[in-house]
């Protein structure tokens, strides 16, 4: 399988994972948090698959097409190690659906950020809510879903939070 | 359709159409030639495709993944309106597929290339050898080929080499 190939599958993967999260969210109040822009294409996804609700993205800084910055009152502008936590003051217990990607070539630093964004990720989650998340992000508080058809255990993860 | 759903699209359309060329040339003689590397997803596709071919990559400043950068006599590193023009001498007539794909938003930009290199593409290619690219460049020495299943018409294009 070569990158290409690769790529595509987790795209498919990512695009799957968030369908289902929003079906799994309909009937769930809440915002929905996007840990890190890049270039904004899934931002683009979230704002289609959820027009009513709240959006928020964590990004460092800003590098994305034009038409997919979100507004600068739901931009968590720096490092999320800094925003997230300083966010639960007015977040905590209020987002229905996280994702997370990290998004780089680097397995292991993908799963080390990913271990560490989770503390921070889980009071932001209401009871009920949904984290999609490329890395594994299993743990007591989480309750591992079924992935949609088609994507490969371990590929992606579903969780909704206990 | 979100930036996603576009964006999964263009990459499958891209690797159908490089999975045709592979079936056209397959009786056909010569190299391949990519335009751009990039991040260097399609050139590793292309070396699965063609394990046996000689591969040379034009790029302006390599910005691979390491395992993705081809060995330095097959990288044509330099503005391509200066390398193709100094290959002819050497690769003239002999590239049995070219590919290219612009790859940035900007498709007023990614045409002007396109209409730009074409001149400077077509002394390259073989007669019966393949282009594939995201950008039109139809033209009298290139006949048009019928893209694969699934793929939208304009999303990509085959040409033969009259």
């Amino acid at each position: 399988m070569s990158r290409l190939d690769s790529f595509i599958r987790r795209l498919e993967a990512q695009r799957a994972c968030l369908d289902r999260a929003a079906e799994l969210i309909g009937g769930t109040d809440g915002a929905v948090l996007e840990l890190g822009l890049g270039n904004g294409r899934t931002y683009d996804h979230l704002c289609e698959l959820f027009p009513q609700r709240d959006i928020y993205v964590c990004e460092r800084q800003v590098a994305a097409h034009p038409d997919c910055i979100p507004p600068a009152d739901r931009l968590l502008l720096g490092d999320m190690f800094d925003t997230l936590p300083a966010a639960r003051d007015w977040l905590g217990g209020k987002v229905a659906l996280t994702h997370f990607d990290a998004g780089t070539g680097d397995a292991a630093a993908n799963l080390r950020l990913a271990t560490g964004l989770r503390p921070l990720i889980l009071p932001l989650l209401r009871p009920g809510g949904i984290l999609a998340t490329q890395q594994a992000m299993d743990g007591p508080e989480l309750e591992t879903l079924p992935l949609p058809d088609g994507v490969a255990e371990g590929r992606y993860h579903l969780y909704r939070r206990v």
